[in-house]
């Protein structure tokens, strides 16, 4: 099972990453881009075949290693 | 629109920051865990209803701006 992790900023946390993506593409020359946040993706293999089991090993990854809670969300989704 | 973007490196290519993240979830325990892979997620407020233009406008900044397409790849979603 592979788990697909997305980390973001909070809503309200200033993210100059994604200010300066936004000023790049508009350098482009694309004017309909409204606000861009930058996050970071990460693929899990999980020697797990348990959604359930799975889901607890992500839970306590996310929360432990690869969020920080304060200033990031995560949301992952599990495909097999 | 939103548009959801994943990039990810290519397989092949060598991700130390992946391995360090995989080294760092064995040390909090979890041993069934295999290969772990980092990129970059970005979330993109597209001022555009029409599917096609917003697919165009995401191709054009995946391929012009975001990825490298040499050692990444890219992948997204359009979201309401």
């Amino acid at each position: 099972m592979k788990a697909l992790i997305r980390i973001t900023l909070k809503s309200g946390v200033l993210d100059p990453q994604g200010k300066a993506i936004e000023g790049a593409v508009r350098g482009l020359g694309i004017s309909n881009v409204g606000d861009v946040r930058q996050g970071k993706f990460i693929e899990v293999q999980l020697n797990e075949t348990d959604q359930a089991k799975a889901r607890a090993i992500v839970e306590q990854m996310c929360k432990d290693l690869l969020a920080n809670t304060v200033i990031e969300n995560y949301a992952y989704d599990l495909v097999p």
